[in-house]
């Protein structure tokens, strides 16, 4: 997913309204903001494809995309701004998802949405990946009680070791699924899904719920 | 894998001594019986190509095979007769797996292989399933502190359902492979599983693991 930086992304972003420069000034008050009960933010949303197609199929969720290349971000922006769809419950952060337990609440989270993330496959770039431990720590914190984590990925490696991870005493695996199609009703197809599904390769996915706290 | 009935198996399995008629005479005995410090078991058997394979592969070890289907397990032991391996460690039980905790004592075995097994594809039938919580529940019983469970299977469905059934207190996933390749070394690669592979379908493993008792 690498492409060549953007001069102009970084200016572009800070002048529209709906990124937010600061997400750490919103903690506690995105539902508030958004006018929504039930947040979902995605991690990598690319060119926001997923991004703005959940937001059209599921009108009344709140719902933050997060990407951290400025470039990347910026496309995603000018794509928001050709469509029609009401804005009133989305927000889109360009940052690094890195301390994202400092930009919502504990508990403030209903849903979240991995996609396609990169696989970092050298091992010593693992701690980087989405679902290492140190990801995982803090999506147990600002997920609401039976909050969940949805992960699609064309990417072996990323699926088994994240289904690996993913095993302890916070959450349990809710659903599996090793060759999974997307039903266009309910779920986004980004671009990048459907180029792995034109050359007929398998679509991993994987659903985590949190525990129940006792 | 269902064939047509062979009218001389039953008498024919009658006569073999690698094939124990009553397994429940040897619980907690097996171990000596077969002359081995580590005892691993392989249910659904088939025609035999695994356990005959890992048996040559791994002589140390004491390895039995299990197949309900008197047809299937004749075929097994007339192909045993065929090759040259010695059988000391080596036994097969004719039997339902149903009440596989009453022939091995706590702690006894040491591996549980499940092979291409049955996916009993109707729902009212998935309780006859390997992986169903009836046999997980007397896997634990059976198996000895640190013992495993290795499953391979190319059935979607079943690999799926036995990936979440197995999420218990008592096994953690300790591998999981959506993409195996088996390596000869190590592993042996039935005809069943090659006919698969020869199709370019994947092949799914994973090992659990009994976690420490506390």
């Amino acid at each position: 997913m690498r492409m060549r930086n953007l001069p102009w992304a970084k200016s572009y972003l800070d002048e529209q309204a709906i990124v937010i420069n600061d997400p750490t000034m919103y903690q506690g008050k995105w539902k508030k903001i958004l006018n929504c009960q039930e947040l979902h933010i995605e991690i990598g949303s690319g060119k926001g494809d997923y991004w703005l197609g959940m937001a059209a199929l599921y009108s009344n969720i709140g719902w933050i995309g997060i990407e951290k290349n400025p470039s990347v971000a910026a496309l995603a922006i000018k794509k928001y701004e050709q469509t029609t769809i009401a804005d009133e419950h989305m927000a889109f952060i360009q940052n690094d998802a890195d301390h994202i337990g400092e930009w919502f609440q504990q508990g403030e989270v209903d849903v979240i949405h991995l996609n396609f993330s990169d696989p970092w496959h050298k091992k010593r770039n693992h701690k980087r990946r989405l679902s290492s431990p140190q990801f995982i720590t803090q999506y147990q914190s600002i997920l609401s009680e039976h909050g969940s984590i949805q992960m699609k990925t064309d990417n072996q490696a990323l699926f088994e070791y994240s289904i690996l991870t993913f095993q302890n005493e916070a959450f349990y695996l809710e659903d599996i699924d090793v060759n999974y199609h997307c039903d266009p009703s309910e779920d986004v197809m980004s671009e990048y899904e459907q180029k792995f599904v034109n050359l007929n390769q398998p679509i991993y996915r994987a659903i985590w719920r949190k525990k129940t706290s006792i």
